[in-house]
């Protein structure tokens, strides 16, 4: 099986100031093709640390892919890294310096000092396009690796890594088929998920991790017996059928879009607590738009008696956090913009404004299809920033699970 | 200097199903205090790697921060990895079991096979309380190193690392006081940036790290010598005073609710193609409720004229994506909540939606406030992400320097 180290260049990444996301992304795309991603180690802009990095994993990996520090200021030294790593020269690549300046023209971007830095490459490297932004990549061979170099900044590395860089090293690798699913449920604790593996038996010849993510659990499976995979993969599918939310499609808000569209079901929300969360999901999904008409943020109590005609004395008996109020948010929605289905959510994302009937994490979330409403309560765990991302997570799963008829 | 490496571990972080945002966060904090890291490992859940990998590094890192790997399924091994790597004894320990009892008691959750395995733990290990989870931290000193485990859950983590694990590193350790400055610019290139710091002239006792992100340029400035690094940041800070944002808040949004709470000016948007994006950032910062008064996601053309009054003329003649049509949104969304202030965005995110004379990218902006309303046209480049990402940051900040008077 073919090795693979993902490193992270960037002292930024390393003080904590840009949560990386380019190595989940690069991780992910090489472990489909089966290659097997040993370590990700996130490196500060330091030369000889990072060149020192490269000679020792360059010993053990057979693929080492970089991301960051292709930029045109003094603290980004990859090349010059790369260069000193592996015994070559930096040179001033033409070709790449051609490339680099047609798109400044194309742009109308004078042409300065530090752009021709990005020109400087080692010896014999091979290049690979940026079609959105002017560092290319570049790749050079060493000892027994092939030690890829990209840009950090995502837009520019990701379509880089699947047109160019991916193609490459399927090529040169004689990367062989491999097999891989991804079975998503939730409703179900890990422990439980945990068990049921062990009931029906593990295979030594498929892999598996279990994690739990953004309220729902996920069982991965990598194998090179396509066969074994399968029977694990209904085994446990079947086994938890009644948690089983999708297999090999992780998101929820795009399985929802996808159900809606399949249906021809239009959908609005109404947003209290959640602030916009919930939209922002659901038009994150390209061609969402065909389906989401659109949502209410009400946040004072002002903008749901004023926009969402939630009457003042449900205000005053109960609370804007409360499955009356939550009720009318979905039904008065859902009539605003005409659609056939709705959501509402209001609750108490925190850190302040819990009682002791309505702590912290109390939310109510509605959903309404065709002439059906209902309402449900939850008392999420965590900080503002979970108890709105499971809010979300949940409303959608539970529109989901309507359309599924469940 | 107090050196430190991070650890994250778990195979989910490896094969990229999860992205890891806990090293960034104890990172951040840790340099804070002036403790030097070395590097951000993230390893699989494979007991004689991690093992492998705590001997090298307890040899020379004063401090290895690890998460992840505490939880109570069976790919669950850092416990072990530690006693393994330190020659420890692992013991059952009475004192975790009977908190994590005492937790589930109160919780109701029977107690299972799977929760006695998270009390082992390795011999004379210091505990660490987790005060929202049943998984407690623990450290251990080897060699040179002082090893601590906290678990993997974010708001787990959090809270366990500032309220009981940095402080007794800082006792441990003797820690002195370190000087930090971050300063933000906007509307600025980085490499302009990067010629000021070389103008104004470089001190090799403070370190400077640039970067982007977010559409704004970060220089972080770290040192020993506060006075050095006040003169560094004035100086930089008055070269490129027309782009200054702010020094050490980051959070765009939280300087926008902050000033709105200043000045006691209330808050409403309109958002098109950024989807509630916007309304979910200003929501993020706790106690927004207070300005922010909600929004509309207005996604569909019925619903711009149905909701907010948009004229069909002017969808007809100048379309949805036009400065026309973000000037009347910022504008009657205002009425709409009796807002002093409004934003209205308003754009093709793409992928797809893109035309010649508005090719995916384009977004109007529009703000309000008092009487004034203003537009602007912006080409962003990117993904869809990217776009709304840009978008709404953008709109801030436009929004930002109306507060500021510029």
């Amino acid at each position: 099986m073919i090795t693979c180290t993902i490193c992270a260049i960037g002292s930024e990444l390393i003080e904590g100031s840009i949560v990386d996301t380019n190595s989940s992304f690069v991780a992910k795309a090489i472990a489909k093709i089966g290659v097997d991603v040993k370590e990700i180690r996130l490196l500060p802009d330091d030369k000889l640390l990072v060149s020192q990095v490269m000679g020792e994993l360059s010993l053990i990996s057979d693929l080492i892919l970089t991301t960051g520090g292709l930029g045109p200021t003094f603290d980004d030294l990859t090349a010059e890294c790369m260069a000193l790593a592996t015994g070559r020269q930096l040179l001033f690549n033409e070709k790449a310096f051609l490339d680099i300046k047609k798109k400044l023209l194309s742009k109308k971007i004078p042409i300065k000092k530090a752009h021709e830095r990005q020109a400087l490459l080692p010896n014999d490297a091979v290049l690979f396009n940026n079609d959105f932004g002017t560092a290319c990549g570049f790749g050079v061979f060493f000892n027994k690796a092939f030690i890829c170099s990209m840009p950090g900044i995502p837009y520019e590395m990701k379509p880089m890594f699947e047109n160019y860089i991916l193609p490459f090293i399927k090529n040169k690798f004689h990367i062989q088929e491999y097999f891989s699913k991804e079975i998503y449920f939730m409703g179900v604790a890990e422990s439980d998920v945990d068990e049921a593996i062990r009931t029906i038996g593990m295979d030594s010849d498929v892999k598996i991790i279990i994690n739990v993510s953004k309220g729902y659990v996920i069982v991965r499976l990598r194998s090179n017996n396509g066969l074994k995979l399968k029977i694990l993969s209904n085994n446990l599918s079947s086994h938890l059928n009644k948690y089983l939310l999708g297999i090999d499609n992780e998101i929820l808000e795009s399985l929802l879009v996808e159900k809606l569209k399949e249906k021809n079901i239009t959908l609005s929300t109404a947003e209290s607590c959640s602030g916009g969360l919930l939209g922002t999901l659901i038009t994150s999904v390209p061609g969402s738009s065909q389906v989401f008409k659109g949502g209410l943020i009400v946040y004072s109590n002002e903008a749901k008696m004023k926009l969402l005609d939630i009457d003042e004395k449900v205000l005053r008996n109960y609370g804007a956090v409360s499955g009356e109020c939550a009720l009318d948010l979905a039904k008065n929605v859902k009539n605003i913009f005409r659609t056939k289905a709705s959501i509402s959510i209001t609750g108490v994302a925190g850190p302040s404004g819990g009682t002791k009937d309505k702590p912290v994490g109390t939310v109510f979330i509605g959903v309404s299809l065709d002439d059906a409403t209902s309402v449900k309560k939850f008392e999420f765990s965590g900080d503002r920033d979970a108890v709105r991302q499971r809010s979300v997570n949940t409303a959608i799963w539970m529109l989901l699970k309507k359309l599924h008829g469940i």
